[in-house]
C-alpha cells in the first residue's frame, strides 16, 4: 500500500535524483510522461505528485492514499498516474432477483457522491424483496464498432456492399483470429452519398469488448476490406457504432446488454415500503416519464437510470462514460386491479464487462466479488450476464423509490392545500 | 485515516457489541441502515463491511483503505457507507487556456480506468499549448427544474399560465428566500392536453445547484402555486428539466454551463504533435462527427466528449450521471488555407459546481485545488466558471488527439494498401 | 373555363405558329419556359400540353380540364403550367367548435385520394357534435426564417450577437419596412464553432408568411447586418428555421400556429358514435400513441394528424409540404370516471394562411368560403386563426375516429378468440 | 364530364325529390352520408353541393368543375364527394436519368401552388441534363405495419417472440393468402414492459401497399397469432410501423423505397446553369444542410425534399401525407478538384405506388403515363421502381437549384458589402 509519505520501498533512486526529476517537471524541461522508463511506477507517481504539489501549492496527501497495484493501474488504466480519486461506496440490499443468472439475494455496492441515492435505492430493494423479487432477463446484444468508408458514389457503394455480403465468412475468420474471445454476429451496413458505415457486432464473452472489437475491425479493414476492394476506410469509428453518444441506432438495435426487469407491487408494499399508492404512482409515471420526456424531446423515458448506473459502474469498474448509453430506456408503471401496480424497466444499451478495463482494480474487484461475479472460462459470458441481471434489478429499485418519492410529496400536498385555489373556474364547462 | 485493520479509535464500542451487530446484519435481523444512530460512522462502516465479508466471503481490505472524512462522506454523500472505490488518477498538461477566468497554464487531473485516455488527452494538450492556447468562453445558463401540473384542459391551462406570468415576482421572492445562492432567471412553460410543465431556471452561483433548485421549486409550488391556483402539482420533476437524460430541450436551451473552446492548428503542429494533416482531419470530421452521427440518429456530434468528461467529473467531485448531458454537443474541424485547421467544441449542457456534492471530499478537493478552483463569496460563480473553462479546453484536447489518431491510422493504410483493390471499377463514369 | 379542345379564344396566334412552337418543343430546340412571352397563358399551356402529348403519346384531356384563372395560376403558383391535378373533395360535418374565432357549426371540405378518410373523420365530427363541441385554442407563434452566418470563432460570435441584441430596433425597422403585414417578434440566436443562426420570428397576419419573411430577412441581412458587422451571411435559410423538416426546435418553440383542441366523451357517445369504450381507447392510446411512438423514435405522438392535415391543406390552398411540420404533436386520451374519456390534440407547428399561396386559386377560394374564412383588414390575422381553430377540431375528429376503429377491432377479437391460446403459461408467477 | 350546371344526365331523380333531399341536408334531418344509396354518385355530389351552397351562401362552381369518374372517385377515394380541388400542374424537363429502370430523358409533371418551385426545379433539370444525367438507384424496402400486443411481462414476451420466430412460415402463408401481390419479407419485433410490437414488412409489388398490408396483418393476428398464443393485440397499428410520422426506425430500417441519386457537376455547369461555384455550394451545404439541421434537432438534412415530393405526389396520385416520411434524408455536396462538386440525395423512406390509391384518378393517370409508368404483371414492381428513380432525380434537381440560389445570393453580397463592417476586430488573434 502506498501513502503520501515517502516510503523506503522507493529507495530505488536516491533523493537527489528524485529532487532533480521533480525540478525538471516543475521547470517544464520534462513532461509528465517523460520520466525515465526504468523508474518504479510508485516512484514515478510520487515524483509527479511532488511536482504538482510544488507548482500548484497543493498537498496531495489524500490522492496519494490508496492501495492500488500501481504497476498494473498505471499501465492498464491510467497514464501519468498520480494516485486515486476516492469515491464513497455504500451498500444496498438484500436485493432479491429472479433471473436466469441470479436466483436469490445479493448485496449491491454503489459508489456515489450524491446524498440520498443509496438510501433511496435501498428502499426500492426492500419493496422488491417484499414483493418476492424482481424478474430480470438479459439479452446479449454484443459490442459494436462501425468503421466508415469513402466510395465514389452509389454504384461503387452497391458493389462494395455486395462484396461485404459475399465475404462475410472471410470477415469472420480474420476478425475472430484477433481474439479467441470474439464471435462476429453481424455486419450491418448503412450508406448514402459517398459514405458507407459497416456496423460490426461481436459477442465478446465476459469482456465489455470495446477495445478488442476495435482491434478486430482494424485487422479486418486493413488486411481484408481495403486491399480487396480498393475502398478507403476513413476512420475505424464512424460514429455509427455508437460509442458514448445517445443515439437512435443503439436504442433500436441495442448494444452491449439489453436488460428487462419488472415487479408486481401490491397495495401494502406500496403503502408500507414506498409510502405511496397505485393511483399516484401511475399518474406521475404518465406525466413525467412519458409526457415529460416527450415534451423534452428526450431519448430516456425514465426517472433516473443514470444515477444508479453511474454509481454501479464506478463501484464495479465499468467505463463511466457508458452511462450516456445506459441512460436510454423506458420505465413503465401500470395499474393492476384497483390498488396494485406492475412496474418495469427496459435498458436497450448497456455495455458491461466482468473482465478487462477497470474490473481488475483492487476495490472494483472486491465489489464484483461481493456480487458473486467471477468469470469462468467454462461458462463464457455468464459472469457478465449475472452482472447485467443485478444491474437491471438495482435500476428498477432506484426507479421505484424515486417515483414513489415524487408521489408522496404530491400526496401530502394534495390533502393539505388543493381545492383552496384562487384561480377562477374555467369559463367553459370542460 | 481509516484502514481495514480494526483500529483502537473504534474503541467506542466493545468487541462483543460489534460482533453482535455484525451477526444481526448477517442474519437479516437488522438492515444496513438500522445500525444504532450513536455509533461512530467509522464503526458503522466497519460493521457493515464485516457483515458483507462474512455473507459474501469477500475480504474488503481495499474498499476499507481510504482517507475520507467518514462522518462527512457518510452524511453528505453516501448512506450505508462501507469504504471507497479507488479510481486511478492521472495528470495532463500543462494545458494553455485563453479564457475569461483562466489565462495561462493549468494541470488537469483525470480519474479514469480507460487505458490511453490520459496519454491521448495529454497529447492534445501539447498541441494546444504549441498553438498558443485554447480560446474558451462559457455562458452560465443556470440550473433547471420543471415541476409538472395537471389541469382540467386548455382553458384552465391558459388561465394558469397567465397567473404564472403575472406573478413572476412572487415566484422569485419565494424561490430566492430558500437560499441566498439562488437567483431565478426564467420560468419557461410547456403545455398540452391536461399537462403543464414549468421549467424554472436559476443562477446557482458556484454550486451545481440541482438540490437547492429542487427545494426552491418545492417551496414555490407548495406555498404559492398550488394554494393560489388550485392546480395540482403531480411531481416536482416532470422530466422537462431535463436531468440526466439526453434531450432536445437541453441542447436548445442549455443547462448548467454552455461551453465553447477552439484553436487554430497550423501544419507543423498537426504534423509533429498530432501525427496528422489538415486534409485527413477534415475528412474524418466530416464522415464521423457529422455524417456518422446523422446516420446514427445521435444527439452528440463529437468523437468522445463523454470520456474526458467522466474522468474530469470523477476527479473533481462532479455528479458522474451528468456525463449523459455533457455528451451532447458539436465538434467542428474546418480547413484553413491549404494545410491548417480550425477546431472547436461546443457543449450546451454541462452541470458543474465548485461547492457541494462530491467537491468537498478529500481527494476531489485536492484535485480542485490543483486546478486553482476555490470559491470566493466576493466573486460569486467565478470558481465554477473557471472550472468550466478548463473543462472546455481539456475536452478540446481530447477531441483533437482522438480525431488525429483516426487519421494517422487511415493515412498509413492509404499509402500502403489502396489502389490495389480487386473490386471492379464502377460501370458508370461517375 | 378552359378545356382540352382548342378553343376560339386561343385565336391570338394562328394554327401554323402554334404547330411550329409545338414542334420546336418536341425537337428540344426550345425549352418549356422559353415560349414567347407575349403568348396568352392559356395558349402557352396548350402548346406545352400538345408537345408532351406528342412526345409521350399521352392524351392529357383531363389535366387540361379545369376552371382556373390560368393567368393568375401560371404567374403566382406554377410555372410551365399545363393544367391541373384534380383531387377529389368530400365534405365533413357539421363540426361543432367552441373556440375564440369559431363558436358554432362548420362544414369542412377535405381533398383526398385515400378511401375512408372522409367517412372516418365525419364520424369523429358526429361524436364531437354530440358531446357539445370541441374546445379549441390557438396561439399565433409566427413565421420564422433563420439566416446562417460565418464568423472567425467564439470571440467574433459573441461580439456579433451583442451587436444583434443592441440593434434589435434597427432590425425591426428594416424588416417591417418590407411589408406592412409583418411585425418582428423575436430574434433567437444559436451559435457554435464559426457558425451563427439567427431565427427571426414574425407575426405575418393572415398570410402564412414564408415568402414575405424571407424577403424581410434578405433586406435586414443585406442592408444592415452584413455591412454593419462585416460578418458574412452564408445562406438566407440555415435550416434552423426549420421549414418543412421535422425538427425539435419547431416542437419546442412552435412555428406558424400552435393549436390545442379537446373534448370530453361520455360512455353513450363512445358506444353509439364511435363503437368503442373508455377502457379500450385509453389502452390503445397508451400502447400506440405513447409507447409505440417512443419505440419508433418518432417526433409525432399521434395516430394520423398528417392524413387530415394533407386533405385540409390541399382543399384550402395551404402548402402541402408543410404537412411535415404539422405531423408533429401529441394526442392524449385520458380516462374520466369509470367510462368516459378526455381527449386532446396538440399541434405545435402548423404554418397556415388565409391569403397568398394557393388560397387565391378558384376551388381553394370556394373551400375557404365554405369555412367562413375571409380576411378582413380590420381584424388582422383573425381569418387565419379561424382557419386554425377549424383545423384543430377536424384533426381531433380524425384522431377520435381512427383510434376508436383500432379498439372496436380489438374488442371484437377479444371476445371471440382470446383465452384459447396454446402458448404455455409463463413459468414465473408474474 | 361534370359541370356545376345541372345536367340532363342527372335526370335519374326528379327536381322535387332533389330539392327535398337538399332541404333535408340543410335542415340537418339527414347527414351528408345518408343520401339514398341508389342515387347516382353525380346526383349525390350535386345535392351535397347545393346544400352547402345554401347553408354557407357559397357558390361552388369551380369545385364542381372536373372530369373525374365520380362513381370511381366517390367509392375508392373520397366519401361525401362534392367535386375537386384543382391543383395547378407544371412540367419540368427533360430530366436525364441513368438508372436501372429509366435510362434516358423524362418530363416530370409537378402539381403545386408554390411560385418558383417548378421554375427552380426545371433549372436543376437542365444542370443534370448538361452533366450527363443523374445516376439513380432504388432499393425496394417494402411496406410495413406493426400491430401492438399486450403480454403479462418479459417471460410471456420472450415466449411470444419465440413462438413468432418458430412460426414465421405460418405467418407468411396466412399473410400472403390475403393478396397475391404480397410477399412477407420480415417480422421485426420490439418489446419492453408488457408491450410487444411486430413490424411486418412486405414486398407489395407495384402498389404502395399500406391497405393490403393492414389487411394481411389483421388476418395473421386474428386467425393465427391471437388464437394460438392467447396474447391480445391492442391495435393493428402500434406506431412502430411508422406511418406518416417522422421516426428514427424508418430512417434506420427504411420504408417503401430507399432512393439514391447523384451527379458530378463541373465548373461550367455550376456557373452557367446554376449561377454558382463549387466553393460557395459546399459552404452552404455545410452550414445549412449539416450544421443547421444539427442545430435544429432535425431529422431531415436537406434543403427541401418535401417541396418537390409534395408536388410530385399530388401530380401522380400518391398519398400526400407520406410527404412526412419522404422529408427525411440527407443531401451531400462535396468538393471535387478545385471547382467541381459531387452532389447526392438519399431518401430512406418513400412509400410509392403505381397502382391503387389516387393513381387511378383521371388526371393522375395521365401524369403517370407522361412518366412512362405503367404496371406490367410480367414485370412486377418495375413500374413503381421506375417512378422511384424519376422521383430521386427530380428531388436532386430541386436540391441543386435551391442550394445554388442561396449561394448566388450570398455571392452577390459578398462582393458588394463585406469587408466594410463596423464590428470591431476580435480582441484575440484567433
Amino acid at each position: 500500500m502506498t501513502d503520501a509519505t515517502p516510503s523506503p520501498s522507493m529507495g530505488g533512486i536516491d533523493s537527489r535524483t528524485r529532487a532533480e526529476l521533480v525540478r525538471s517537471l516543475v521547470a517544464g524541461d520534462r513532461r509528465f510522461h517523460e520520466l525515465p522508463r526504468d523508474l518504479a511506477p510508485e516512484e514515478a507517481a510520487e515524483i509527479r505528485r511532488r511536482a504538482i504539489e510544488e507548482m500548484t501549492r497543493t498537498p496531495l496527501a489524500n490522492i496519494a492514499h490508496h492501495s492500488l497495484d500501481v504497476r498494473r493501474a498505471s499501465r492498464r488504466n491510467c497514464e501519468n498516474f498520480i494516485g486515486v480519486a476516492q469515491v464513497p461506496m455504500g451498500i444496498c440490499g438484500p436485493l432479491r432477483i429472479r433471473g436466469n443468472y441470479v436466483d436469490g439475494d445479493v448485496y449491491v455496492p454503489l459508489a456515489t457522491t450524491e446524498a440520498a441515492l443509496v438510501a433511496s435505492t435501498n428502499r426500492g430493494c426492500s419493496a422488491i424483496r417484499e414483493a418476492g423479487g424482481a424478474v430480470v432477463r438479459v439479452e446479449d446484444v454484443g459490442m459494436t464498432r462501425a468503421p466508415v468508408f469513402r466510395t465514389s458514389g452509389i454504384v461503387q457503394t452497391q458493389g462494395f456492399l455486395r462484396w461485404i455480403r459475399e465475404h462475410e465468412e472471410d470477415l469472420r475468420r480474420v476478425a475472430e483470429a484477433t481474439s479467441h474471445h470474439l464471435r462476429l454476429l453481424e455486419v450491418r451496413p448503412f450508406a448514402f452519398g459517398t459514405t458507407v458505415f459497416l456496423r460490426f457486432r461481436f459477442d465478446s464473452g465476459d469482456a465489455m469488448g470495446m477495445n478488442m472489437v476495435t482491434i478486430a475491425c482494424d485487422r479486418v479493414v486493413t488486411d481484408l476490406i481495403e486491399p480487396m476492394t480498393g475502398v478507403a476506410c476513413v476512420g475505424l469509428s464512424g460514429n455509427y457504432c455508437v460509442d458514448k453518444k445517445p443515439a437512435a441506432i443503439n436504442f433500436q438495435e441495442g448494444r452491449g446488454k439489453r436488460i428487462y426487469a419488472e415487479i408486481l407491487l401490491e397495495a401494502p408494499i406500496l403503502h408500507h415500503n414506498l409510502k405511496t399508492n397505485a393511483r399516484d404512482l401511475v399518474e406521475v409515471q404518465y406525466r413525467k416519464n412519458l409526457l415529460g420526456s416527450i415534451a423534452a424531446g428526450a431519448m430516456g423515458f425514465n426517472a433516473h437510470y443514470a444515477n444508479v448506473l453511474a454509481a454501479f459502474f464506478i463501484a464495479t469498474g465499468q467505463d463511466p462514460a457508458h452511462v450516456v448509453e445506459g441512460s436510454l430506456g423506458v420505465t413503465c408503471i401500470e395499474a393492476r386491479g384497483s390498488d396494485a401496480v406492475f412496474a418495469s424497466i427496459f435498458m436497450p444499451d448497456v455495455p458491461l464487462g466482468a473482465v478487462g478495463g477497470g474490473t481488475g482494480l483492487d476495490t472494483q474487484r472486491e465489489a464484483l466479488a461481493v456480487l458473486g461475479v467471477s468469470p469462468d472460462p467454462e461458462r463464457r459470458g455468464d459472469a457478465t450476464l449475472r452482472l447485467a441481471e443485478i444491474l437491471g434489478a438495482i435500476v428498477l429499485a432506484g426507479e421505484l423509490s424515486l417515483m414513489a418519492a415524487f408521489t408522496s410529496q404530491d400526496l401530502a400536498r394534495a390533502h393539505e392545500k388543493l381545492g383552496r385555489g384562487a384561480l377562477p373556474e374555467p369559463p367553459l364547462p370542460t
